[in-house]
Protein backbone atom coordinates (compact mmCIF):
# COMPACT_ATOMS: atom_id res chain seq x y z
CA UNK A 1 0.00 0.00 0.00
CA UNK A 2 1.13 3.51 -0.19
CA UNK A 3 -0.09 6.26 1.90
CA UNK A 4 -0.08 10.22 0.43
CA UNK A 5 -0.08 12.29 4.22
CA UNK A 6 -1.41 15.45 3.85
CA UNK A 7 -0.88 18.02 6.75
CA UNK A 8 -3.26 20.85 7.44
CA UNK A 9 -0.71 23.32 5.85
CA UNK A 10 -1.43 20.85 2.88
CA UNK A 11 2.39 19.63 3.16
CA UNK A 12 2.99 16.45 1.96
CA UNK A 13 4.83 13.50 3.83
CA UNK A 14 7.64 12.58 1.76
CA UNK A 15 10.57 9.58 2.80
CA UNK A 16 13.68 9.89 1.22
CA UNK A 17 15.47 6.69 1.44
CA UNK A 18 18.35 4.20 -0.10
CA UNK A 19 16.76 2.23 -3.24
CA UNK A 20 19.39 -0.36 -4.00
CA UNK A 21 18.06 -1.52 -6.99
CA UNK A 22 18.11 2.61 -8.24
CA UNK A 23 21.25 2.62 -7.02
CA UNK A 24 20.45 6.03 -5.30
CA UNK A 25 18.14 7.72 -2.79
CA UNK A 26 14.57 8.36 -3.68
CA UNK A 27 12.00 10.63 -2.31
CA UNK A 28 8.87 8.78 -2.52
CA UNK A 29 5.75 8.45 -0.17
CA UNK A 30 5.31 6.51 2.43
CA UNK A 31 4.57 2.60 1.22
CA UNK A 32 4.86 -0.74 2.02
CA UNK A 33 4.17 -4.46 1.42
CA UNK A 34 1.37 -6.48 3.62
CA UNK A 35 2.56 -8.69 6.21
CA UNK A 36 1.88 -12.05 5.76
CA UNK A 37 1.25 -13.57 9.05
CA UNK A 38 2.41 -17.44 9.93
CA UNK A 39 -1.01 -18.99 8.80
CA UNK A 40 -0.40 -18.02 5.68
CA UNK A 41 -2.96 -14.84 6.01
CA UNK A 42 -2.32 -11.51 4.29
CA UNK A 43 -2.52 -8.40 6.12
CA UNK A 44 -5.64 -6.02 5.81
CA UNK A 45 -4.26 -3.23 3.59
CA UNK A 46 -6.45 -0.88 5.44
CA UNK A 47 -4.32 -1.78 8.96
CA UNK A 48 -1.17 -2.35 7.22
CA UNK A 49 -1.59 1.56 5.93
CA UNK A 50 -1.79 3.05 9.11
CA UNK A 51 1.18 0.69 10.58
CA UNK A 52 3.06 2.05 7.98
CA UNK A 53 2.14 5.57 7.98
CA UNK A 54 2.93 5.36 11.76
CA UNK A 55 6.24 3.19 11.23
CA UNK A 56 7.72 5.88 8.49
CA UNK A 57 6.42 8.82 10.17
CA UNK A 58 5.30 8.83 13.48
CA UNK A 59 2.04 10.36 12.33
CA UNK A 60 -1.30 8.80 12.78
CA UNK A 61 -4.24 10.24 10.48
CA UNK A 62 -8.02 10.81 11.59
CA UNK A 63 -9.04 10.59 7.87
CA UNK A 64 -8.35 7.50 5.74
CA UNK A 65 -9.66 7.53 2.39
CA UNK A 66 -9.12 4.94 -0.67
CA UNK A 67 -8.53 6.87 -3.85
CA UNK A 68 -7.48 3.95 -5.55
CA UNK A 69 -5.62 0.49 -6.59
CA UNK A 70 -3.33 -0.40 -9.37
CA UNK A 71 -0.89 -2.96 -10.53
CA UNK A 72 2.87 -1.52 -9.71
CA UNK A 73 4.00 -3.81 -12.97
CA UNK A 74 1.51 -6.72 -14.17
CA UNK A 75 3.61 -8.03 -16.66
CA UNK A 76 6.03 -9.46 -14.13
CA UNK A 77 3.95 -9.15 -10.59
CA UNK A 78 0.32 -9.31 -9.05
CA UNK A 79 1.19 -6.50 -6.89
CA UNK A 80 -1.70 -4.68 -6.49
CA UNK A 81 -0.97 -1.42 -5.01
CA UNK A 82 -3.56 0.30 -2.70
CA UNK A 83 -3.05 3.80 -2.84
CA UNK A 84 -5.01 6.20 0.47
CA UNK A 85 -4.97 9.99 1.37
CA UNK A 86 -4.81 10.48 4.93
CA UNK A 87 -5.58 13.77 6.18
CA UNK A 88 -5.71 15.10 9.85
CA UNK A 89 -2.44 13.81 11.42
CA UNK A 90 -1.50 13.65 14.29
CA UNK A 91 1.34 12.33 16.29
CA UNK A 92 1.22 9.06 17.63
CA UNK A 93 1.10 8.43 21.39
CA UNK A 94 4.47 8.14 22.46
CA UNK A 95 6.19 8.80 18.83
CA UNK A 96 8.32 11.44 17.59
CA UNK A 97 8.04 13.18 14.40
CA UNK A 98 10.14 10.59 12.25
CA UNK A 99 10.25 7.60 11.33
CA UNK A 100 11.04 4.28 14.01
CA UNK A 101 14.75 3.76 14.47
CA UNK A 102 14.99 0.07 12.22
CA UNK A 103 13.32 1.95 9.66
CA UNK A 104 16.13 3.62 7.17
CA UNK A 105 14.43 6.75 5.46
CA UNK A 106 14.46 10.31 6.33
CA UNK A 107 11.05 12.01 6.89
CA UNK A 108 10.76 15.49 4.89
CA UNK A 109 7.32 17.38 4.78
CA UNK A 110 7.06 19.30 1.51
CA UNK A 111 4.25 22.16 0.36
CA UNK A 112 2.19 20.63 -2.46
CA UNK A 113 2.71 22.90 -5.37
CA UNK A 114 6.73 22.02 -4.17
CA UNK A 115 6.43 18.28 -4.99
CA UNK A 116 4.51 18.52 -7.78
CA UNK A 117 7.48 20.81 -8.90
CA UNK A 118 9.66 18.56 -8.24
CA UNK A 119 7.57 15.08 -9.76
CA UNK A 120 8.08 17.50 -12.95
CA UNK A 121 12.13 18.03 -12.63
CA UNK A 122 11.95 14.11 -11.96
CA UNK A 123 13.26 14.38 -8.40
CA UNK A 124 10.23 11.92 -7.43
CA UNK A 125 10.62 9.51 -9.57
CA UNK A 126 9.19 5.86 -8.52
CA UNK A 127 5.58 4.82 -10.02
CA UNK A 128 3.39 4.88 -6.94
CA UNK A 129 4.57 7.96 -5.68
CA UNK A 130 3.94 10.11 -8.98
CA UNK A 131 0.85 7.77 -9.78
CA UNK A 132 -0.38 9.26 -5.76
CA UNK A 133 0.66 12.61 -6.20
CA UNK A 134 -1.04 13.15 -9.94
CA UNK A 135 -4.02 11.34 -8.85
CA UNK A 136 -4.71 13.56 -6.40
CA UNK A 137 -3.74 16.45 -8.25
CA UNK A 138 -6.63 15.41 -11.37
CA UNK A 139 -9.10 14.03 -9.26
CA UNK A 140 -8.81 16.08 -5.61
CA UNK A 141 -12.65 17.43 -5.69
CA UNK A 142 -13.52 13.77 -6.69
CA UNK B 1 9.26 1.84 -22.11
CA UNK B 2 5.96 2.88 -22.25
CA UNK B 3 4.16 5.48 -25.16
CA UNK B 4 1.55 7.89 -24.74
CA UNK B 5 0.52 8.16 -28.51
CA UNK B 6 -1.93 10.83 -29.17
CA UNK B 7 -3.92 11.34 -32.34
CA UNK B 8 -4.52 14.56 -34.41
CA UNK B 9 -8.38 14.06 -32.50
CA UNK B 10 -6.94 13.68 -29.45
CA UNK B 11 -7.92 10.08 -28.90
CA UNK B 12 -5.12 8.07 -27.41
CA UNK B 13 -3.67 4.38 -28.70
CA UNK B 14 -4.66 1.95 -25.77
CA UNK B 15 -4.29 -1.77 -26.03
CA UNK B 16 -6.22 -4.31 -23.91
CA UNK B 17 -3.63 -7.43 -23.29
CA UNK B 18 -4.52 -10.08 -20.44
CA UNK B 19 -2.53 -10.14 -17.66
CA UNK B 20 -1.56 -13.46 -15.87
CA UNK B 21 -0.33 -11.88 -12.88
CA UNK B 22 -3.50 -9.88 -12.57
CA UNK B 23 -5.83 -12.64 -13.28
CA UNK B 24 -7.64 -9.78 -16.12
CA UNK B 25 -7.27 -7.79 -19.34
CA UNK B 26 -6.05 -4.57 -18.20
CA UNK B 27 -6.10 -1.43 -20.53
CA UNK B 28 -2.57 -0.11 -20.97
CA UNK B 29 -0.53 2.41 -23.02
CA UNK B 30 1.78 0.54 -25.29
CA UNK B 31 4.81 -0.46 -23.57
CA UNK B 32 8.15 -2.50 -23.72
CA UNK B 33 11.12 -3.93 -22.07
CA UNK B 34 14.48 -3.38 -23.89
CA UNK B 35 15.85 -5.84 -26.05
CA UNK B 36 18.91 -6.95 -25.27
CA UNK B 37 21.49 -8.32 -27.96
CA UNK B 38 23.78 -11.53 -28.14
CA UNK B 39 26.78 -8.91 -27.01
CA UNK B 40 24.91 -8.01 -23.57
CA UNK B 41 24.28 -4.81 -25.22
CA UNK B 42 21.06 -3.18 -24.33
CA UNK B 43 18.44 -1.76 -26.64
CA UNK B 44 18.70 2.09 -27.14
CA UNK B 45 15.23 3.32 -25.11
CA UNK B 46 14.56 5.62 -28.28
CA UNK B 47 14.85 2.92 -30.46
CA UNK B 48 12.57 0.51 -28.38
CA UNK B 49 10.11 3.24 -28.73
CA UNK B 50 9.59 3.24 -32.11
CA UNK B 51 9.76 -0.45 -32.17
CA UNK B 52 7.33 -0.80 -29.91
CA UNK B 53 4.51 1.65 -30.88
CA UNK B 54 4.63 0.58 -34.43
CA UNK B 55 4.64 -3.35 -33.22
CA UNK B 56 1.68 -2.87 -30.61
CA UNK B 57 -0.54 -0.38 -33.25
CA UNK B 58 1.09 -0.46 -36.44
CA UNK B 59 1.80 3.21 -36.43
CA UNK B 60 4.95 5.34 -36.37
CA UNK B 61 4.80 9.10 -35.11
CA UNK B 62 6.58 11.93 -36.65
CA UNK B 63 7.40 13.71 -32.97
CA UNK B 64 8.98 12.20 -30.56
CA UNK B 65 9.00 13.99 -26.51
CA UNK B 66 10.23 11.99 -23.88
CA UNK B 67 8.27 13.04 -20.98
CA UNK B 68 10.45 11.43 -18.19
CA UNK B 69 11.84 8.28 -16.33
CA UNK B 70 10.85 6.70 -13.68
CA UNK B 71 11.29 3.67 -11.50
CA UNK B 72 8.62 0.92 -11.80
CA UNK B 73 9.05 -0.56 -8.44
CA UNK B 74 12.39 0.29 -6.91
CA UNK B 75 11.91 -2.00 -3.98
CA UNK B 76 12.45 -4.74 -6.20
CA UNK B 77 13.55 -4.11 -9.85
CA UNK B 78 15.89 -1.67 -11.21
CA UNK B 79 13.67 -1.21 -14.14
CA UNK B 80 13.47 2.41 -14.96
CA UNK B 81 10.37 2.90 -17.31
CA UNK B 82 11.12 6.04 -20.19
CA UNK B 83 7.45 7.65 -20.81
CA UNK B 84 7.72 9.18 -24.14
CA UNK B 85 4.94 11.10 -25.72
CA UNK B 86 4.47 10.54 -29.53
CA UNK B 87 2.65 12.62 -31.87
CA UNK B 88 1.91 13.01 -35.69
CA UNK B 89 0.96 10.00 -36.01
CA UNK B 90 0.71 7.42 -39.64
CA UNK B 91 0.39 4.19 -40.03
CA UNK B 92 3.33 2.44 -40.63
CA UNK B 93 4.34 1.68 -44.52
CA UNK B 94 3.38 -2.20 -44.44
CA UNK B 95 1.53 -2.11 -41.44
CA UNK B 96 -2.56 -1.79 -40.88
CA UNK B 97 -3.83 -0.04 -37.94
CA UNK B 98 -3.92 -2.57 -34.91
CA UNK B 99 -0.55 -5.00 -33.17
CA UNK B 100 1.38 -7.16 -35.34
CA UNK B 101 -0.09 -10.54 -35.71
CA UNK B 102 2.08 -12.03 -32.86
CA UNK B 103 0.86 -9.74 -30.47
CA UNK B 104 -1.96 -10.55 -28.29
CA UNK B 105 -3.40 -7.55 -27.70
CA UNK B 106 -6.68 -5.44 -28.89
CA UNK B 107 -5.90 -1.47 -29.83
CA UNK B 108 -8.52 0.97 -28.94
CA UNK B 109 -8.12 4.43 -29.91
CA UNK B 110 -10.03 6.46 -26.91
CA UNK B 111 -10.81 10.09 -26.54
CA UNK B 112 -8.68 11.89 -24.06
CA UNK B 113 -10.87 12.72 -21.35
CA UNK B 114 -12.62 9.35 -21.65
CA UNK B 115 -9.69 7.75 -21.05
CA UNK B 116 -8.66 9.79 -17.74
CA UNK B 117 -12.72 9.45 -16.48
CA UNK B 118 -11.85 5.56 -17.30
CA UNK B 119 -9.07 5.85 -15.04
CA UNK B 120 -10.49 7.32 -12.29
CA UNK B 121 -12.98 4.60 -12.07
CA UNK B 122 -10.69 2.01 -12.08
CA UNK B 123 -10.28 1.21 -15.08
CA UNK B 124 -6.95 2.21 -15.80
CA UNK B 125 -4.83 0.20 -13.42
CA UNK B 126 -1.64 0.13 -13.81
CA UNK B 127 1.07 2.29 -12.77
CA UNK B 128 2.67 3.08 -15.95
CA UNK B 129 -0.31 3.86 -17.44
CA UNK B 130 -1.33 6.01 -14.72
CA UNK B 131 1.80 7.66 -14.93
CA UNK B 132 2.12 8.48 -18.27
CA UNK B 133 -1.67 9.76 -18.33
CA UNK B 134 -1.71 12.17 -15.53
CA UNK B 135 1.80 13.61 -16.25
CA UNK B 136 0.45 14.68 -19.87
CA UNK B 137 -2.67 15.87 -17.82
CA UNK B 138 -0.72 18.27 -15.42
CA UNK B 139 2.41 19.06 -17.51
CA UNK B 140 1.15 19.19 -20.94
CA UNK B 141 1.97 22.81 -21.65
CA UNK B 142 5.40 22.04 -19.71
Amino acid sequence: MAILALDDQDRVLMVRQWRVAAGQALLEIPAGTLDVADDGSIEDPDLAARRELEEETGMRAGSWRLLTRFYTAPGFTSELMHLYLATDLRLADGHRLGPDEDEHLLLERLPWEDVLAAAERGEVADAKSLVGLLWLDRFRSG
